[in-house]
């Protein structure tokens, strides 16, 4: 397994459009509005114009690709739910039930699941997409997560899996994630590439004890003494305490980002993904929205990390993809507001006094 | 005019429907996710239940009622915008070309432009209900802003707009105003019912200089000196330093409690009329879902007084209703979740360890 699409997606990703950027704000300073009073809005359709190079692109056609895989570190005793959770949950997510169904449906987005490494064989179904590279990591407290060749074959999966999304209409695409597991795993990447503690982006996951999540701080902390990976090698991190699903995110914020379209990042997860994304090409960062702040303490140090602060505050610890989801609604908003307001001069408002 | 209407609404106000919230906390606790994993927005479904007695309520009927009117202390040089401003944006609002439009159409909520005291006569307009009060408020540095009256009809004509906006059908209420001047009303109702100095709840409004800012928090501590307001005297504290959309808005808020309507409040003046509204019964504050924290620094003061925490924080400072619209789509997918995902059992997932 070579690296080709990996590089030659990243050698795809151009700066944002400035042109449209610059158009966006002289737009905004002519709406009937105080200047800047539409706050965050105001910049996040500067940054949709600069990414699209379009002050009204299309926002009709949302995918949230929902990554599934399993981590050989559950078997530490990491997480509330046992590992069979993870295709139950995809089996949900096929059947329409989980959260991430009913807020694809309030937003009309189409859910794509992608079995990128679940730990069972699955049922074919038409809505699953059938990608495993293995069947789970290994458990990175006793050797490295993947082979440095996995780690890039589930960066390239993603890849692909957007290309193909993109050929059917894309304009903007969520992260979403299953994987029981998958937060000792982020909370592994986010300590690697951000130097944090593991003390410190360790969290709760999805609802462990203060006994065992002192247990989930000791299995990162060994398991980066261990592999004592380095945060220029982006690959080499993944492949050392990352995970199938985490990897495959990367690979769908680089093709998404080669191909123009909007990222809305969902919570932890999707933070990890995006330090190893960045880690490939900084300039992949400006094609990401910040969705929410998850509850777990780990996201909002990825995310300043990355520059970026979140559009919600809910304190969610989902995933799925569901606060990325949350958030479509004020991305479609900010475009309509920079579009379908009238301007001074139209509606014959006075300005500001000099 | 008597306190009568008044009076009549605020013993038709009941404590939330406990039986409903406890059937909602019940099936949330049963959803396929972690417990409490929703964050947020678990809260805010069984708030909503508490309110319409049903768990899944309809929120198709929505409405925004925008209460505009003028501010005599205007005259003082508070404002970046002349007072014309007010006439020429409820032009706007009438035409469709303001941001609440441009929300209102995403949201599919209707528009309801109230006339209650704007100082200059507009056209007819079948959109428009005139409803003024006075020609504005006088200037409060000089005397009373209104007398006792003037407000309670104000608050009157509020209670008279929900129940004919309830009679066409109504879910949930937006609350939204327009008035050049109202940034300095509502910080000097809100240093008088939280005791918070004029510097404090002071902010830049629509966007003025440092100069005028400190010459904004001059005029508040004047005029909360000459007619030191008793905050335990709701309408006497309007009648001084109040508005007449103010007054309106916490008459909507009391007529839609009373029609057991979730209220949806927008920023700082909203949070003004809120604790108009809580000091007339503190009962209305369970029936106001706070939307945004808005970039006026005496909006945080008057929600933390009210125990509300918003779900936006966008930096918004616009009014109009802009960020109670905003939320629309999180009070949506709130109920949607609630009502539309599986049951561990329905889904055949496994729960938590134990």
């Amino acid at each position: 397994m070579s690296m080709s699409l990996v590089q030659h997606t990243l050698d795809r990703i151009r700066p944002l459009d400035e042109a449209a950027m610059a158009a966006a704000r002289a737009r905004q300073d002519q709406l009937t509005k105080p200047l800047g009073a539409l706050g965050r809005l105001e910049a996040l359709s500067v940054q949709i114009a600069g990414i699209t190079g379009a002050l009204q692109p299309p926002l009709e056609r949302k995918a949230v690709i929902v990554m599934a895989a399993d981590h050989g570190v559950a078997a530490q005793g990491v997480s509330a739910y046992p590992q069979e959770v993870t295709p139950q949950m995809v089996l949900n997510f096929l059947r329409g039930g989980a959260a991430i169904n009913v807020l694809a449906k309030q937003t009309n987005a189409r859910v794509v699941v992608v079995d990128i490494g679940i730990a069972s064989a699955l049922p074919s179904h038409p809505q699953l997409l059938a990608r495993k590279i293995a069947l789970g990591t290994h458990d990175f407290t006793l050797g490295q997560a993947m082979t440095r060749d996995e780690a890039i074959a589930a960066i390239e999966t993603g890849i692909v899996v957007v290309e193909e999304q993109a050929k059917l209409g894309l304009h903007v695409v969520a992260t979403g994630e299953m994987g029981i597991g998958n937060t000792t795993a982020s909370s592994a990447l986010i300590a690697a590439f951000t130097g944090a503690t593991p003390e410190r982006v360790t969290g709760w996951g999805t609802g462990i004890s203060d006994t065992i999540r002192q247990h989930k701080v000791a299995v990162i902390a060994q398991s980066l003494a261990l592999h004592r990976p380095d945060p220029a090698d982006a690959v080499g991190v993944l492949a050392a305490v990352g995970g199938f699903e985490i990897a495959g995110l990367a690979g769908v914020m680089l093709g998404a980002a080669a191909h123009r379209v909007p990222i809305v990042l969902d919570g932890l997860i999707a933070g990890a993904a995006a330090l190893v994304a960045a880690a490939l090409t900084p300039g992949v960062v400006d094609y990401c929205i910040p969705s929410h702040r998850s509850a777990e303490q780990g996201h909002a140090i990825a995310l300043r990390h990355l520059g970026l602060s979140p559009l919600l505050e809910l304190d969610l610890r989902l995933g799925e993809g569901t606060g990325a989801l949350l958030a479509m609604p004020l991305i479609e908003a900010a475009v309509r507001l920079l579009n379908e307001m009238a301007t001074f001069g139209e509606a014959g408002v006075s300005g500001a006094d000099q």
